[in-house]
């Protein structure tokens, strides 16, 4: 790994819990409008409707369009599917569609990054947006070089180009680039094109009976319980 | 300035000093090649081919192009006219030319922009790369929360592109962003669009001798004599 000058990041579930968090957001916004319903099974029915979503626009069937929209899209069909269309006003579902910008980190992540960021830059390779990443970092406490990802590419990881243009946009070949994931998706996508990769276990991001990822299932590059561990073995 | 959300800066000159900057590094890379000049004379040309170089992207003349293949095209050109072509080896000349990720920051500028961001998002709106950036603010010691213009527009300012995708790009009105910048220019095209403005005077960018952007020549938003002062205005 001496030869990686630059680490690039997924976001959701490899730095933040975005279970918990959306579930804490969901819960909130529904005592105040006085509906009842499950919010682990609302942020779990939300999330569900991420890749479809996401594929659509891969696919071409849609332009890209920023993930920020795409969640309040999201959140109207889930709401309306689970007998809550209507209930909460403009104001409250422009606030709990922005959930996704006030997720916990994972206590490991700010000072795990941190570390990384000694010897290295460091940047984000999410599908979320510029506006909501930086946001979301502010509330996770981790301190990033650049934000890059779908928003630069205008396209979805695992599309090539989420990638490329990210290490590009850093003026580095991917072979410099290590993406670090808790997906094993989405380093075999970044493998696939020269990229070095990093997985992180986070074996409850999907709750307490999470099948997957929970191994690597390549001899990816690093591989690490948290990210201190991966700072560690980064040296 | 209540309604501000984000403040966007301008940086070379803004943030950082270039010209003293660019005159280390040229006087490092001479004095290793035994090459005799002045090496704020060197800097001098060099920045007199910038606006040259944008505004054959800006016109169209020629397609977008990253400022860092510019810096490098322009070094090439001055070393040449001054009699030094071919003294530098490529080595040499590839690190000379990246000297713009290496420049000191004004002393205030780093606690300042901290300050700054107590109470809102900072970004760069520079016409550097988003690599060049990225690499600049870990050099300079500055924390931002995204890299923004000319890299995410594909457009130099003063195009109103750059200011007006930034603002997007935070997912802002122009209304509640505030351009920062020590330049009358740059407020000038940014107010055009909507945005706040703040100027901070640099008397020295150019020089001892300098004659430009002394003063604010109009009632911008804010006016600071450093960037410490202006976050003491913002609040």
């Amino acid at each position: 790994m001496n030869g990686t000058e630059a680490a690039i990041f997924d976001v959701f579930g490899t730095v933040v819990d975005w279970r918990e968090g959306v579930a804490a957001e969901v819960a909130r916004a529904f005592a105040a409008a006085g509906i009842e319903d499950d919010p682990h099974a609302v942020a779990d029915a939300w999330r569900a409707e991420y890749q479809p979503a996401l594929q659509r626009v891969r696919s071409g069937e849609r332009p890209y369009e920023r993930l920020d929209a795409l969640h309040r899209e999201n959140l109207e069909a889930v709401l309306s599917v689970r007998g809550h269309a209507d209930r909460l006003d403009e104001a409250a579902m422009r606030d709990l569609a922005r959930a996704w910008e006030r997720l916990p980190a994972w206590p490991d992540s700010a000072p795990g990054i941190a570390a990384i960021r000694r010897g290295r830059l460091v940047a984000t390779c999410s599908n979320g947006s510029i506006a909501m990443m930086a946001r979301l970092a502010r509330h996770a406490g981790v301190e990033w070089d650049a934000i890059l990802g779908a928003d630069v590419a205008r396209a979805y990881k695992p599309d090539p180009a989420a990638y490329l243009r990210s290490a590009e946009t850093l003026g580095l070949p991917p072979a410099r680039v290590m993406m670090v994931a808790a997906h094993n998706d989405d380093l075999r996508a970044a493998r696939a094109l020269g990229f070095a990769t990093g997985f992180v276990r986070r074996p409850t991001e999907h709750g307490p009976g999470q099948t997957t990822d929970l191994e690597p299932d390549e001899p990816w590059d690093v591989v690490a319980d948290d990210l201190e561990a991966m700072a560690g073995a980064l040296g």
